[in-house]
């Protein structure tokens, strides 16, 4: 069975494994205080246009998500979703589990527009009761979307503006960020994101990395102490160089680095299989231009597809129809996306 | 510079990263749920001679001991610990952040005692007011304990005894457990562990691994329930085949697999340190047996040491001296503790 | 001017002022443990038909929600509330600081089905990923719901036996429980919800009393340890007898106990003006036979009334109308009603 | 029986009974927004010759202790108080409950010492791991301590001067603030509280009112966003104005307004009963010139005098010897007083 579920199925590009080899037996203090950490945070600046940035690296996405959400709110503020966001419905309620209600406003594309934004900030200011209501403190973004969907720089823009106009901290989950920079349809850079907002995280885990995102954050107040809340949370890894070696091995070379070829490489296999379907006539769910791709497929094709592959189950589209995400990743081969797209064209 | 500062300053085992080598292609489901965990699963099950055990890895000690914390306890319920202990001094209050109290019991030792624990409770159920201070839900040990002092199995049997017949759960922190279990002073198994305890963990972090900690438990709610608890403390790894490939190559080969013949090393090595410090009639702090020895030292016999080696600084004994930490680990290499030995032969 | 724009706006009624001044230089121990908090227990156990029942006196909703619900849920489980439900809209994020997410469902008219529970239940549990997400753990049920709307007891009865049937506890708000029952659509009574419940209050603050709800609850488990969640979210009255005090005064007296005699005069004004507004041909937002009425007035119609009385903004209803909410209490005097209704008849 | 056994155990003052009486069917708005709180805002403001200040009203004391704690503190900080403080032991874990560590000092006589408060801090940020470790963000004094001693205006002054010279919030818990501003000991004002500490509050429940604390903070951003954090921890009352018509009868008339008639007549009913035992031979624990005694009596002494009264076990003093509570309030009537006196004076 060739898989197709997850953009984290294999393990990690080989450059990474034998960086991991070669520094092996190097002594190195723990919890990201080492020189490749240091190295790595020196990379992201560049890449970012700003040397005065904050970064930290922690394992996973949850726990970048909560770590960020818990250190910048006050215990009676709450973070601004969409409701399909990855916080909202997909963390087991960690981010109510450290205080914080999500705000979750309905999205019909997984995104959030500034206009909704704003709604729900002066509804809420408007409310003559409104310390009975969670006062909003943050606006997140995931950006590509669960669906593989990005923002453009004007509507990131408009977000961050009335952010800050209006005492909100804006923070971008970029769990799959290599993959939104290099979709064809974006037009912003890395140095556009660290300008327009608070905080936001490179992500590493689903990029080619074993595991690990980037967090970059500009406040200062955050500085001096973002790494108490990351030791709180459980997300302080011991052998922290392993974060830094991978943000080495992945982010070093500017704009021909590792992480956006590889994301490229996704992309480009991902936009095959699309076009593979929409030339045999099956609509996608969502115009996604990164690596997830979204057929509407009849039970039969999904059943003829699944004697060789693996996609995962998105949902349930119409009485006959089921909406199947297809993944690809650094790790995606050439010659599988051949095979694939073979099949589809033979579907009925 | 040779570093003795603490057991996780190298990689990895060289046979752990040549089986995440060997794997890397392999395609797997998310989370633990892979073939690896599940041998693992097993694996840990036959040392523990309980086929019936559950087990969950997570990355970090940190990590698995708030979500066993938070998964076990009712809101109201606090956790025992020595006042020592990780989850009281080291971890920036993440018990506290899941909002559990931990009650500390002074320690001259770094371990508790039964009647400690005893008397806590009865304390606590004899006070009128009972209802107006936490009560008390578990019991954590840590085993080796911060200063590297191991329990009996006597001690581990009469704790177990008293918190099973009072509704306490008992939790053995097991970060080191390794380095304990090859003591030449350790008289339980495994098996004994998985009896006594209601959940332990094998720490992976400190003995050779990457990162990982195996949490094992017994508990049947638990079993259906712990895994939301990993996700929401944001410690569900993505890749989760890395935790198992680690714990498969670490404890596959029973009494004489890699994780138990690692500490072995270390513990020998610890040994030679700690004799070339009695030697020279050079007080050791803790008659520490594992792979973590205190000698207190002059200021002058440290600005010596510290000429060729990272010790680490542990606290005040007197005006004059201080108690300082030497750490070895399945990375310390014979020519190295040769060296030490001799320079430790020649201080003043 | 005169307020209907809550129940809570005047002091308590005045055999409760009374009973308060009788009992002033009593001594009693504090924090619930007096003897008129006891005479309340069986009082509210002989209305309840089941004298096992465990009750305990807290002083306001939103404490006695989370309450409740942080002692009731395991950490990773959430409670399933209607979207305008109070704990997921009118109290700052109190139940998400105790670390549980509400999981809001879309209510027409404030109230849940027995069939959106069960698919919010299946849905979890059919999801393979269903560990990524909140366990379902507890159904939230107001009654009367926010906009005054009760359920029938076969609604409470099909929604209780699914809990029951799938390990759900079922939680009902009764802040404004005195006007559901006593309403001439009510057909069930507080030993059906004792029955039908495992946890319920009988809301004191708004029917009359200074503050005070009653909760009530069958679980063995809670007998023991709900006093603990009481202390520890700050719940716990030192003079406890007042709580004691009021509900003994309110209570006493079965069917026709001052509670639900105050409650009903409640109702009967509130039935007049829904009558006066009706007779006017001004439309009603809801068909609510309880003490809140919520007719849909032109901006003009608003401007008339608001010269003489105050009801309460409840939202937009359509560009030129808005929902405005008129509340009666056991304090609604009679002849302020006369002149509500006559200067309703004079509306244009 | 006659109770000395707390300061809470009878209703309350007959003037606030009488005021709550008078205001019965007045309409007020909710919340704490109504006029009597209004009113009982600047009363406190003028003893605390500070018209800038915030003031909010709670219920109980563990309320205000926790929406302080919270409010103020950022995720990862801790509060220090003495081990033996209110927080600390008799809370049921309410501060950790919202995630916040008690940084529990030991204290000789429940009170702390600038030089601890300073050892505390220093060792922290002296520490290199201090990111493990719970960042000190606020130090709470209870003044009078939980045996009745209190602080001088020399030691207030020298604890705030270090705090704010160390970006440490001061917080005074004054549940008992009354009787320590009466003693004859007590060198400090309400006006020189509100000028040393960033938030103290003036208790109500045990010095005369039914229930209530008047928080005083004079932090701006706390301004904003105090009240978010009262309803989210379920503290605010919906009738707020009981708390506003308490504190108005209680503070008005300056110097000799009835809280401090009131707390001035328990102490000096505490100093006849210190006097009584005292002139017995009977040593007394701790010198408290408070409204509260400690006497260190025998199990005789103890039998003798519990046939008549009600005094509150404390702890064990030594083998033949316990330490126990007398005592007085606002009610203490001095009969009961001269009875107790002579049995003290006759006992063996």
């Amino acid at each position: 069975m060739i898989r197709f579920d997850s953009d984290y199925i294999e393990g990690a590009h080989p450059s990474i494994l034998e960086a991991l080899l070669r520094s092996n037996y190097e002594q190195h203090a723990g919890y990201g205080c080492d020189s490749y950490c240091d190295r790595a945070r020196d990379i992201i600046r560049e890449h970012c246009k700003d040397a005065s940035l904050g970064v930290q690296f922690l394992v996973g996405g949850t726990q970048a998500n909560v770590t960020v959400i818990d250190a910048f709110l006050r215990s009676y503020q709450g973070v601004i979703s969409a409701d399909s966001g990855h916080i909202n419905v997909h963390e087991t309620g960690a981010p109510e589990a450290t205080g914080h209600k999500v705000i979750a406003l309905p999205s019909k594309d997984g995104r959030l527009t500034v206009e909704q934004i704003a709604e729900c900030y002066h509804s809420h200011w408007n409310d003559h009761s409104h310390e009975h209501t969670v006062q909003p403190g943050m606006v997140y973004l995931s950006c590509p979307a669960e669906n593989g969907l990005i923002y453009t720089k004007a509507e990131l823009a408009a977000i961050s503006e009335f952010c800050h106009a209006h005492g909100l901290y804006l923070f971008v989950d970029g769990a799959r960020l290599g993959y939104g920079l290099m979709s064809d349809e974006c037009n912003f850079t890395l140095a556009d994101l660290a300008r327009l907002c608070d905080v936001f995280y490179i992500g590493g885990t689903k990029v080619g990395a074993l595991f690990g995102e980037a967090v970059v954050f500009k406040d200062e107040e955050m500085h001096r102490s973002f790494r108490y809340a990351i030791k709180q949370h459980g997300g302080m890894l011991a052998k922290g160089r392993l974060l830094g070696i991978q943000f080495v091995e992945l982010l070093q070379g500017g704009d021909e680095c590792l992480y956006l070829r590889l994301a490229r490489h996704a992309n480009e296999q991902a936009a095959r299989i699309r076009e593979a379907f929409e030339k045999k006539g099956i609509p996608m769910w969502i115009p996604s231009r990164t690596n997830m791709q979204f057929p509407i497929l009849t039970k039969e094709q999904q059943k003829v597809l699944s004697s060789k592959y693996v996609p995962e189950f998105w949902g349930t589209y119409d009485e006959c129809r089921d909406v199947v995400r297809f993944c690809t990743s650094w790790a995606t081969k050439s010659g599988n996306v051949d095979a694939l797209c073979r099949d589809i064209e033979e579907l009925l």
